[in-house]
């Protein structure tokens, strides 16, 4: 592990997608919505996927040069076609026309068709904290989840994220897959060759299993709660909801026709719609009551739960978005964590654009 | 068990609805939501309750001639003040206001506040289907469930249902508590004296149990997901945004601060809004493309996703809603089946009211 100054990463990855032929706008969108996943502690799904983009990339999956447009909109909905812009672009667009729409009529809701993987759901549905507004992110991706009762995948990981602003106290931020395991947790048992908890994936058969290597030999992860006994049908509606409102309702693929991130594996075939599908949502608390009100009643209702009498001394009631948040902030002063496979992959990709990629902190 | 024809369950509780001083639309509307729970095989949530719902009139926390009004709005969002109306009428109102937005503005999303407990949430959400629109009901609810990592109870079981029409398949219908086990399975178990799966129930300190009457001695409930291992994180965030959306949004009350449905429990003190709070939502599907189009992509979708390899011949993928309409098709025509509890629990709510329990089918 060496650590990283935000700002020397940023100009790394910046220069990287201006390498890809994005204008400086559409560059800087990409970088700053990319470490918003390092800064928060999502490792996972920040720089280290930074070579995965730009595979993608130059196996034409990525337009750096879209028209993203309106298909079709009301007063408070649109469907966007990303013209196959990087997520991270075309999710940012989109949240700003949700928002936008929710000023005059009170809430947006976005659909978009035709993108690719856009990093965390959490940095969209926050862009509508500042406004005073509730946000709300979703995404289909590549299927890796079974059904309950099933042993195919049919489902990706489909996040949810829902951000909700607070007075004093910092914004309710929840953003989480709506399987039982995070792939952060599951990568870090894959390189340690260690077993997971039984409920987090099943062979290829369906059968129950704990080792993580299930997957790679076509296994497939589990529904939040895991087991029919402990309502993974739930998990399953969930699951099914984000990829409805993602892909169906905006034109995208959907289930088993969701394209996969890694540029390695073949397209679906007989696809019936564009690219990746994402959902996005701003709705405004004024539209509701004023949002001073709100915000101190958010205020009482995240102090009741954080001050709620804890099973063990040792571990407190989380509030959803706390841990993200003290990451943002260590990292922020203290720098990014890296690890040596990531650090050589993105000095790997430095040199074939030539930009030298930054020297550690420590 | 018995088993009653629809029409004279309807005639019944219609009756003591209007006992309970409720105008014919009032009482329509309220019998007719109420026992959808019993016709779509929800028992927990039907005519089983219509004595609770008596005893909590009683104690004046039912207002049968309530002034519905709209607090504030926007093109597409409001606030709604229920006048302490039952639940099963202001979440009719609710939504029909919801539906109406969403005719001029592509999307309506309403919440309200000082209402009670209005059966179950996929009612409301089904409720946009004929009119070509994505529905949304949450509730919150008395608190009975635990925080991640603490012993309290903060949360109802508070439910999602999101209703998405399709074209010749039934329609998408997802609707759940956010808590690992369902009411009613929990309940079924009570009576009979019966272990539940560990996973579902916490003991009073904390601890894990399979004992069912660990709830009545102070224990909670469990979030979806059961453990921290397995995500409970993640249906505690799911609890949490419903009880936000529903209880803070409204100004209702939330948290521990939402008043017990059973009327000899005290009400809360202190609470920082008004009865028990909702939240609905439609969606406009030719607000994002053709409905038309949309639907003939759900039943792809749907028959995807029933024709999943199932892990055991036995038992095919379950597409949300299935079973309960299923359930539904059945009951109208073979009644609806009560058990003796329930039925004695009638009789005596019958002769308190001068009206004649039916006589059952068979």
């Amino acid at each position: 592990m060496k650590t990283y100054n935000y700002s020397s990463l940023y100009e790394f990855t910046y220069k990287i997608f201006k390498s890809l032929k994005h204008s400086d706008e559409y560059a800087q969108i990409a970088t700053k919505n990319l470490l918003l996943a390092d800064l928060r502690g999502i490792d996972s799904h920040g720089i280290a996927r930074l070579s995965g983009y730009v595979r993608l990339w130059k196996n034409n999956r990525v337009n750096s040069n879209p028209s993203i447009s309106i298909l079709h909109e009301t007063m408070s909905t649109a469907c966007i076609d990303a013209d196959c812009a990087l997520g991270l672009i075309a999710a940012q667009k989109a949240m700003e026309l949700a928002i936008s729409k929710a000023k005059i009529a009170g809430s947006g809701w976005i659909s978009v068709q035709n993108s690719n993987h856009f990093g965390i759901a959490g940095t969209y549905a926050m862009m509508a904290l500042e406004e005073d507004m509730i946000g709300f992110a979703f995404t289909n991706a590549s299927p890796l989840v079974a059904p309950t009762f099933s042993k195919d995948r049919l489902l990706g990981t489909n996040p949810i994220a829902i951000a909700i602003p607070a007075g004093d106290e910092n914004a309710f931020v929840a953003d989480f897959a709506t399987t039982t395991a995070a792939n952060g947790k599951l990568e870090i048992l894959q390189r340690k060759n260690q077993d997971a908890p039984l409920g987090w994936i099943q062979n290829p058969d369906g059968s129950p299993t704990s080792n993580t290597n299930a997957l790679k030999s076509g296994g497939s992860l589990l529904p939040l709660g895991s087991d029919p006994e402990h309502a993974s049908h739930k998990g399953f509606c969930l699951g099914a909801s984000v990829d409805i409102l993602s892909g169906v309702l905006s034109g995208a693929g959907f289930g088993p026709w969701v394209p996969p991130f890694v540029s390695f594996l073949p397209m679906p075939e007989n696809a019936p719609g564009k690219g990746i599908g994402h959902f996005f949502g701003a709705l405004r608390i004024d539209g509701f009551q004023p949002a001073n009100d709100f915000k101190a009643k958010m205020d009482l209702w995240i102090r009741t739960f954080k001050n709620a009498n804890p099973i063990s001394e040792a571990q407190k009631v989380i509030i959803p978005g706390e841990p993200e948040m003290e990451s943002f902030k260590k990292r922020m002063v203290d720098g990014i964590p890296l690890n040596e496979l990531v650090i050589n992959d993105l000095e790997n990709l430095g040199a074939e654009y030539e930009q030298l990629f930054p020297a550690p902190l420590n």
